[in-house]
């Protein structure tokens, strides 16, 4: 952790005060708004959350945050001190009416620029909706697919000037601060500058389409909080577009940074057109799915000249991130022939099919330098996929999915060279003791491009429970430099994620990426778990709630057994039950401790004898009380 | 892992064969028997699953294992090949009526031993079964305790001759292999003999008090499988006894090593004989609980005196191991002052009251030596109990910690001078970064003692889903060499666990546990990830659902999206989702590279030039098929 440079105490918890002028903001999501210290705030919520916003130096940049208002500490001597809020940090965005979409925030900072131009855009096709969508067509199905209210607004696409390079990482490079990375540096409580050169050198991206105008941007990298993703998608036997912005909208809420699209089912390309101007976060997807879609789902058939169509339809739409399996080189594939799960992605095992049906390099590796020229044009940051990674314990660590992590270092010297922003896939099912050497060669390998891992998944024995299995490891690579973590849910291997699944998956993360931020010494992690287990010892139930990951649910649990008010706002409560019993002791002895100065041994011992004399004199009736 | 002996691929799995002559056995929970090889089994049950017993060198030794029946793989050219059945370590113990409780399979061997007499016994008081059932008592309720069956059976108490040690550490020292020892051997596939030099040395121990006569013995130390401990156990307000009984039952169905009653409600010496008499697994408990009861819940009153007749009672009854928190020095409660947290264990709390109140010496540390007496005389084990762990992450490995540790290794040292088994308590709240500290000091100081952990929790922000936030700590600590974990459920700090939150907190440490088998390199670990992951990869889905922790769940889960039968049992599937379809392309590499014996790179290049060929001149049809 040598590297990180801390600027202030933040994030995830709390930024402290950003720097620059501030304005008042007319917060939509929350009809009360004050104004304190330049900071614009709502009115609390239930759990005592409120959203507040830190502008930056111009009034375009208002980052949100969560503010948790605490209550005061009561104190021995029955005087009571103010606990300080705790912000956190925010990844829902604002209310909106999903037929509208977002606000278009980002728009004037792009167009600002001045190196984009409003295009016309690819026409939208049949085929982009999928085979079922195109069946239907052929069937003479008149159902019509929905369209978002929004697509009558005639949205203009963007793209670069002829020439020009409007990623993050070539503004970084020229030593530009863009909004964005402002933005990022409030949200994450560090310098703008800081941003600036972790992008620079490609330790971080930061994922924001040109096209993804309603983004609030964040930063993936090392150096930064851990980030956490969560699929979600249709399949050909499931969901229809307003249940995946459902599922969206239930990410978010949950704390997915950002949100991958992997649908394959009818509507595809609509369904993506949904979400993107729905979400405030980073969509990604994996092209080839749909490019797969659009040969009728054989993999023989794909071209790089389809593969290319879907690429720039998808970079029009605001696809932030592109999944790219480009390291699945045809001399890797037998490599998995003695595996167990041989291959498990279903992106490398289309690009093995290929490869092997026609016997030629992989084509996303051979055209690599014009994807290149496509990411930039709009900004897409790569996701270089690992499509040898391995999917049991057996095959961990083996020679096809380091052979692939070599080749994905090649590619990210490659897409440097573009100044097109990097992160790196990894694994999948790898037992604990083989978790460094991912971590470890992934960083030396691929030159510290953030990594972004599936899991891992610690154990192959508990379908049902993967969120669990791959929570621990996902917690293990975090601590030990993993930029995002790609969660899994309870359904993996079983069947497609529901709601709950959506949530269960998305705590087990955040409580991954938390635990992975207190192991790399973040401050602001930390001061989260300090103010809640300070609620707790002082018997401050409903802070301890409000600070929790899931304020309801551990209210629900605490009201099984005690439901009653007083159980929740006495400061001693005889009804705690034992567990709490033990923390009314310790109070004694830290006010004691507290008062007369007990620093040494010496003294503890002097103040002991004295407290012993007290406790005699009293009938030591608080323990009569405190334990029953 | 240097140390690791490993004589057999074993357990959780697979123990192997066991030598020595096998007698027939009358299984009384499963009707129909075959004999195989000289082992017992059981015809199948749900899930394919059997009980099976392995028996040792003399008849009485009957070891249970739970096999697996698997289908046969599906050769590409048509052809099966059967896979062998997987054993998996079996903690539930035989089918019984718990009002009789179980039969008491290792009375003879104790006996036999000679160095045993019975005795009346003490007398059981009313005080015994609590403050509650006294107040009754006093208010002149008639409602009687109820009153298990088996007691009337008269049970005679055993104890040590004057002058004998009967402690499986004392027969180890002395060179003797116990049938406790043999049955364990056989239940983690080693040879007796490392058992008997692992207990001689202390780095293992195998609780068994001498009048827990229905033992199914089993071993805790860093060189076996990493065992799981489940708290039940009822409080003033909550429970009955066969509530308490159904708990213990439940916990060993999902797998629990050990269970400790924490009963600290009514009827508690009563609860306490029920749970044991029905108990298949070692029976742990913190004396203090009991004792504190019989003082009105004062821990000022509490007397040497109370606590040795309290010791006695347990001992007698069968208790298998004691938490004992003499490490809570009178100069380590001050150190605690300036904590977040202060004291969270609460026989560390009831210890430092009682310092506070009398400015003495723990009498629990001051009377070691005659606790020891007593420990020895029935083979009860010690649990050093961790009174000042921390109880949030600001606190972790903190000085009042680690003065208590080193206190802990060295009353270790004292133990051992009597051949008394000893296990170490630990932490707590941990963030991962400083977990390691605490398993390599823990060895260190307590001369590789066994290390029994409580999680740790490594964040403190998820009140709700704390099972999560420990498993993860639980499964790095235990892959550090920590013996066992003691779970924790989702309403750990906010209530009392029901069945479910059991189910819940025991899944996730057996997830735990295993993972951390598999990191310290178990090869019997790994043999039911390798099958499961083998039958995943083949479609063989029942196979899948039936190697997994909880069949049940994998299986509905499953059926929530694919309910029909051939769903599981085709076994190139179209229906079975993208997920899926990517193995059948590895299945075709697969194939390929053994009918070719492709080996090196170039025989590979060759191979996928013909594969290649073959593909075009086959329209690719099957990934037509697969993919869709």
């Amino acid at each position: 952790m040598a590297e990180r440079v801390q600027i202030a105490p933040t994030v995830r918890t709390c930024p402290g005060n950003a720097d620059g002028g501030r304005k008042m903001f007319n917060d939509n999501s929350s009809k009360t708004t004050v104004r304190d210290n330049g900071v614009i705030k709502g009115a609390p919520r239930p759990n005592n959350r409120r959203r507040i916003y830190v502008t930056g130096s111009n009034e375009t940049i208002k980052v949100p945050f969560e503010e948790v208002l605490l209550s005061s500490t009561m104190e021995a001597n029955g005087s009571t001190t103010p606990n300080d809020p705790v912000r956190l940090y925010f990844t829902e965005g604002p209310e909106c009416d999903p037929e509208v979409g977002l606000d278009e925030l980002r728009r004037e900072w792009i167009i600002a620029r001045g190196d984009v131009e409003e295009i016309e855009g690819r026409k939208s096709q049949i085929r982009d909706d999928g085979r079922k969508r195109q069946r239907l067509n052929l069937l003479g199905d008149k159902q019509e697919t929905e369209v978002p209210k929004f697509l009558s607004k005639q949205r203009s696409v963007l793209r670069a000037k002829s020439g020009a390079n409007v990623s993050q990482m070539y503004y970084a490079r020229k030593g530009e601060i863009t909004n964005e990375m402002e933005y990022v540096a409030i949200r994450e409580g560090v310098t703008p500058e800081f941003v600036r050169s972790e992008l620079a050198i490609g330790r971080a991206i930061l994922p924001s389409n040109i096209n993804h105008t309603e983004l609030e941007p964040m930063i993936i990298g090392t150096n930064f909080l851990v980030k956490v993703n969560s699929n979600i998608g249709n399949s050909a036997v499931t969901s229809s577009i307003k249940e995946e912005v459902e599922k969206l909208k239930w990410s978010t809420h949950w704390g997915a940074d950002t949100v991958m699209d992997l649908s394959t089912g009818p509507d595809i390309h609509t369904t993506r057109e949904w979400i993107i101007r729905n979400s405030p976060v980073p969509i990604g997807t994996v092209p080839i799915y749909q490019a797969l879609e659009k040969v009728d789902g054989n993999p023989a058939e794909l071209t790089w000249e389809i593969m290319k169509d879907t690429l720039i339809e998808q970079a029009e739409q605001g696809v932030d991130y592109f999944t790219i399996h480009a390291g699945v080189l045809l001399r890797y594939v037998p490599l998995t022939a003695k595996r167990v799960t041989g291959i498990v992605s279903r992106g490398g095992s289309i690009l093995a099919a290929w490869c092997l049906a026609h016997h030629k390099e992989n084509f996303l590796y051979t055209n690599f330098e014009e994807i290149c020229e496509i990411m930039k044009a709009y900004d897409v940051s790569f996701s270089l996929g690992d499509g040898l990674r391995p999917g049991s314990i057996a095959d961990a660590n083996d020679d096809a999915q380091f052979g692939e992590l070599d080749t994905l270092g090649e590619l990210t010297q490659v897409a440097w060279k573009h100044d097109v922003q990097v992160m790196i896939e990894g694994p999948g099912h790898v037992p604990l003791h083989l978790i460094n050497e991912n971590i470890e060669r992934q960083k030396r390998v691929c030159f510290e491009a953030p990594f972004y891992t599936l899991g891992p998944l610690t154990t192959d024995i508990a379908p049902g429970y993967d969120h669990i299995t791959s929570a621990i490891g996902a917690a293990v690579i975090g601590g030990g430099g993993t930029a995002m973590l790609c969660y899994v849910t309870p359904k993996e291997h079983l069947g497609l994620p529901n709601k709950n699944d959506v949530k269960d998956g998305l705590i087990a993360y955040r409580i991954a990426a938390h635990a992975a931020d207190l192991a790399k010494g973040h401050q602001g992690a930390k001061q989260r778990d300090d103010a809640l287990s300070k609620a707790r010892f002082e018997f401050r139930w409903e802070d301890q709630f409000n600070l929790s990951l899931d304020p309801d649910t551990a209210r629900s649990y605490h009201d099984e057994t005690l439901p009653a008010t007083p159980a929740k706002t006495a400061h001693f409560c005889s009804m705690c039950g034992p567990k709490f019993c033990s923390m009314r002791i310790t109070q004694d002895v830290r006010n004691y401790a507290l008062e007369h100065g007990v620093e040494d041994s010496e003294a503890v011992s002097l103040g002991l004898e004295e407290k012993a004399k007290e406790f005699v004199a009293g009938g030591s009736q608080i323990y009569l009380e405190s334990i029953k």
